[in-house]
């Protein structure tokens, strides 16, 4: 079963206030405690972990170590899958640093750079390779994702690269829309697009 | 006339869209190419639109320039808005660069750290102040918006702070989801989500 992309989404934000109700030695949860944190409600959660085959133990909430293993069976990957940040600059060394002990089956093994000052040093905790070796790294590292963090005029050709090299899923963090073959997976992700919408509701208010 | 957030943000990805044209020496552009670039649908594009008011030129489509100035008059602040970073590491700075000759109506007027090193310094073109004269500084330089890019375990305490001192939006980059009180705009933007939603579809392509 294939879920929804929403889903997918909620299960990933569950799963992270969970380990932080973990934190705070917690050890249950209702559906409507998760949702508040989240700001949504009780049914999306509910619907979304009977989707995935999950209920709640009566009147005690959700059980949070096991709802986390749960989630986890769904979304991580089985096996191991490469990742590699395409243009270490400081948001590529922000989502470097993301990466960090967090992520147990997505393994961030490389970085690439056309800064010679950068190139075969590690950075942020993981190597930076030439811009030069792209296809040969990607197949020697058996890269699957690619996030691409370069500056936005070099974004189509970068995209283009690496899809020609194999990558299976992009995640594009400059401000260029990108077209890619059906079979890659795309996620875009604009930061100028939430400034502006924060910054128009506080205009809107001030009137 | 207040516009639904999903409107907001799909005029500020057309503007940008707009803006990649005018690069490429268009001056006129048909809704299914606008829709094409962003890969939504021609339908989506003429309704947001006709909501603010405007209509395609017959057989010739839009007018690039025309319809920028108009998405700036709808979504721009026509008072300037005074933006802070809050935590200026390799996040702060990556948004920061982007504020760079970009936006005419939102400024970036400070960033806040509580590293020694930083304080008192201009980093990524922005002044940094001590994190103790927050509430000094935020009334002083009527700062309206922060986008805080604190580590997670600050986030609540970072946010309940600029709150307190009179922030109208928060922009919350951090991995924990965030409560404001309603008056206070708050758009939360977790990059975590969208590494594990490419991974979920990478995976289930590779099956």
């Amino acid at each position: 079963m294939k879920l929804p992309g929403k889903t997918v989404e909620r299960l990933s934000e569950y799963r992270r206030t969970l380990l932080e109700c973990l934190n705070e030695k917690k050890n249950f949860i209702f559906s409507h405690e998760l949702a508040a944190r989240l700001h949504i409600t009780a049914v999306q959660v509910r619907r979304d972990l009977m989707l995935i085959g999950y209920s709640s133990v009566q009147r005690k909430g959700y059980d949070i170590k096991e709802l986390i293993d749960k989630i986890g069976t769904i979304i991580d990957s089985q096996v191991s899958l490469n990742v590699a940040i395409i243009g270490i600059g400081n948001l590529g060394r922000a989502l470097a640093a993301y990466f960090k002990g967090k992520r147990s089956k997505l393994n961030l093994v490389a970085s690439f750079d056309t800064d010679p000052q950068k190139i075969n040093k590690v950075i942020a905790g993981v190597k930076c390779y030439s811009h030069n070796d792209l296809e040969k790294m990607i197949r020697e590292l058996d890269i699957r994702i690619a996030i691409i963090t370069v500056p936005p005029e070099y974004a189509k050709e970068t995209a283009e690269e690496v899809v020609r090299y194999g990558i299976k899923g992009l995640l594009n963090f400059t401000t260029i829309p990108l077209n890619v073959p059906s079979w890659v997976f795309l996620e875009e992700y604009d930061m100028i697009t939430s400034i502006e919408k924060v910054a128009y509701f506080v205009k809107e208010n001030l009137r």
